[in-house]
């Protein structure tokens, strides 16, 4: 199941992370399992200078996991940015609500936060994506508007807007990295053509979720 | 295609670090990409603090992803101990090589280092898992034995035993987070049924990798 997803948005300054550090504990308060994103321009360094996995990656691994009984922390070069819905699928399986932080210029769902000592003015590209404003200003608008500490309406609104309406996809089709698009027949014909074919296997009578993955790389093409 | 595997033992305190930041750059300069794995007993913290992803990690978000144009780096919780196989397939997707530090008592092959000065004796419990030693001692072993700075030596090693071996699994088959066991017949039945299927649809026609997901949850099943 792909998580629902929003990114809160706004001028640098104006306490996105500040606001999230108060929405998460309420989401969570809900039993709602949250996941987070946060686009950075640059180049970072997220791990710990001298540590074993820091001196992996510095010597050149691609890619580096800790792994520990509670925790998994990966460190991972790409070859490109990646939008948020190439990151959903991935590595939010469980995850009820992914919180992006950023991507204004995206199609995501989103909320601004706008802050009168920071800027006069809210974002100027805002458009049908738009979902509501925080605001400590009187400012006009369409759209439903909360104050900064207005968490517990905030919570009620994204469960109301986001999670109630979302409906399962059941079935995905990955080629080469791109999710391709299905009907509501071919969803159904490629579900009853797989559950069909593997049912009677050891291990995959009952099972919930299935997932067939054919690569026809040759050997000479694997770099 | 999932990653050859191989796991660096030895007491702590022997340089297993230190050898693979000599490895690495060697299997670097040979066109091959590499992932590290470090096993962790403890709880870690592993991205810097007052960051804001820390800051999302810490108020309670699951999972925190960080990303840019050329890395990602992503923490999250885990609610059992990751074995290196859980691992490799889902987060290593085109390396080569993934080295594992420790996992000593696994059934990975293993390359074991002893440093004299460091213990009087190798591991003690040796098998037929272990490949090879890398020690400044002369100790007695079957096993092909490398000096501590024969890094060339030990690249075309591992190179040969590992990389050279390794036939392609075409064919991956999860149900409920379990890789099922596939024959030859299996395999070939599923590639041919699954193509056949979805050649005609576009984006589809010329895949190298297909994954087709069908999930038979209910909504109430979610959490």
């Amino acid at each position: 199941m792909t998580p629902a997803i929003l990114a809160f948005v706004g001028k640098p300054g104006s306490g996105k992370t500040t606001l999230l550090e108060k929405l998460i504990p309420e989401l969570n308060r809900r039993d709602l399992t949250i996941g987070t994103i946060k686009h950075h321009v640059h180049q970072f360094e997220m791990d710990r200078e001298g540590k074993d996995t820091w001196r992996h990656k510095k010597c050149g691994a691609h890619t580096v996991i800790l792994s520990s009984t509670s925790g998994l922390g990966i460190i991972s070069d790409v070859n490109h940015d990646h939008t948020a819905e190439e990151l959903l699928d991935r590595y939010f399986p469980g995850i009820d609500l992914v919180i992006a932080e950023g991507y204004k210029r995206s199609s995501l769902p989103k909320i601004e936060i706008f802050r009168k000592n920071i800027s006069s003015t809210p974002l100027d590209n805002r458009d049908n994506t738009w979902l509501a404003m925080i605001s400590d200003d009187n400012l006009e608008t369409d759209l439903p508007r909360f104050g900064l500490d207005d968490i517990t309406a905030l919570a009620d609104f994204i469960i109301e807007n986001l999670l109630k309406k979302k409906s399962p996809s059941r079935v995905t089709l990955i080629a080469d990295g791109i999710t391709i698009p299905l009907n509501n027949f071919l969803e159904r014909f490629l579900r009853q053509a797989v559950t069909g074919m593997i049912t009677s296997l050891k291990g995959c009578s009952k099972a919930k979720e299935i997932t067939l993955t054919v690569n026809q790389k040759k050997d000479h093409e694997r770099n």
